[in-house]
């Protein structure tokens, strides 16, 4: 059975310009995917389109969204990459989880959001501190809406405090970082591969 | 197959003086849990036992920890009670994931901590506000030990704003509350069969 | 000595539309700052501007921010009004945040931010539960760049868990949100008259 | 007019072993305050003592909290210096607070709690990343019950992503941290000295 994943990249800076942080752990976290059988399909830098304020799946006209929303549906994985600022996840990050508050009310006959059944990583880079708080809003908001979260499902890196290192500069990626971001793949494909073979059942009768 | 859940409740009281809200929550979580096949064991009231700050498995002489730790690790779903403290996780909640990132050493030759392949649902209640931030807290504590968290794990209660009334008093639970709880207690046993006949294979090689 | 307050409402929706119940909200903390003889000059509907994302005071053509900015720094206290979406503040909060980061490249010689010596409130409203937690990110992210923080200065109204009632729709403000209400915007003036008379020294020879 | 500081230690361990990184950023704290005028005239290793859990300001027997409290409250300053465990204050940091909830319910004539007119100080560190979700919990937390947060009152320190490395060890200490510690100081200093010429007046008539 194939799986995919697609990921979403919510650094503030559109494409085009200086390599993004955010990318480069993305693309470890694709070639981990890779490693365990999962074919990481598409990184949509998020920036680069216009995302409305709001919390339906439909913001009308030039609202980019719906298209995002129907690539991060019909993949098993959403890998979900964001940059941390002031010790927290981007104000991007932050707005696609709100278009995402939409699923509690488009939920099938079972009471099941159309996240039910698919699995989500998070991937986190900022020069300094703020990668556990920032999986911790992203665990708890898409948790709420429905994604379900493998085992040590937070891939990461920030430097030492107050410094300005970019994770995008190193010139080796750390092996224990390596290693948690291979462990995280292969759990989410674990996941997503008996979540694809049996969904959640959903609301008992 | 037979799967089994426990669950511990981080009051702040001890036994024996007035219920606890959080055991009324934690007791609907048990009826939830049985309707979907999963029988819940029994409840720890940890602020009975005396579980000694650190942040090892057993931190000596009088610790009630590696008791508790016993238990927990031997159900397949762990249900974690807390009361919300001024918009957070109880002390006590924290003293056990302080108690349990010991696990992040305490690996298998695949690198497994002890909590992969085991499901938490967490079970919140409060007078007033709090239950988002105490989830995402939990998860993200949880999930970086090995915890997997499956969609919608969150069930919760709260009142309006700086309002006393507490949920143990409610004279029923509104239905939507039931219905949140059914649906988590449904989707944690669901994952955790498929997580006890089928564990995450472990670091790739 | 005159004091002023400006307020800005980061809700996902733009004027003219539906009332705002974060807009009710800086409504009774503006009444109440003039109670305790402050001027709550504007209100900043930010969902009307186009703040591009970034974390430079000026972010290029079309920017809407350094006009903001401009008024916000004008100004001794600033009312900075949220909505709660998915137990978090919205992601326009999220954007000011991020644009305030370059205060921290902008100090004077003293070290100072242009933060230093000004007073923030928080107002926060949400069907359900958030807003100890959005208290948390805002209180820690303003304070980071040199906003001061005087005592109880957060307020807010949250219904039940899981309903969908709106504060802009209750008939009456509840007598303890008055109160506490009242007791932010006295706090918050008298520090403002404090730091406008002395402000912070800076930076220790 | 001498104003005072006290630090509260919440480290896990006891006194008498390894020392505490966390009491050597208290004791870089407490140099920059003697040189903004302030005596920190004592550090509490919170480990040391018996402080039941619960929400009032004595919990009876053995509770070693109201001792601690009122040594607090003698003090203009409060630096309240932690450990960070899995991106989080520690649950020793946590039961001081919850302690603390019952400021609320001690106010004066004026409705003012104990903490009205003084001033917070935080001081972390971990061995990696966590400090400004640190920061938000106790600000948010400390503010809610009346203590007042002077412009960037946060000083902390963190290695590098999933490093060991300890503050204690570093052979000296980045001049960055040296320079937000004296920063931190010196507002803390002046504002206490604001506050203790003129506290808040309390609840409009």
């Amino acid at each position: 059975m194939s799986r995919t994943a697609i990921a979403i990249n919510a650094t503030l800076k559109r494409s085009g310009g200086a390599p993004s942080s955010t990318d480069r752990m993305i693309g470890l976290i694709g070639e981990a995917l890779k490693k365990a059988g999962v074919d990481l399909t598409e990184t949509i830098r998020l920036a680069d389109h216009d995302i409305k304020p709001g919390v339906s799946s439909d913001e009308g006209e030039g609202d980019a969204w719906p298209a995002i929303r129907a690539k991060i549906l019909a993949a098993n994985i959403l890998v979900f990459g964001t940059p941390i600022w002031m010790g927290q996840p981007s104000s991007i990050a932050k707005r696609v989880c709100e278009r995402m508050d939409a699923f509690l009310s488009e939920t099938d006959e079972a009471g099941r959001t159309p996240a039910y059944g698919k699995v989500v990583l998070v991937g986190i880079v900022g020069n300094e501190d703020g990668a556990h708080h920032t999986s911790a809003e992203l665990f708890q908001a898409l948790n709420d809406v429905g994604w379900t979260v493998a085992a040590a499902a937070s891939s990461y890196w920030v430097g030492e405090a107050m410094n300005k290192k970019d994770f995008k500069d190193l010139p080796e990626v750390p092996k224990v970082i390596q290693q948690t971001i291979d462990m995280a793949a292969a759990n989410a494909a674990h996941l997503a591969t008996a979540l694809s073979a049996a969904n959640f059942p959903g609301q008992p009768k």
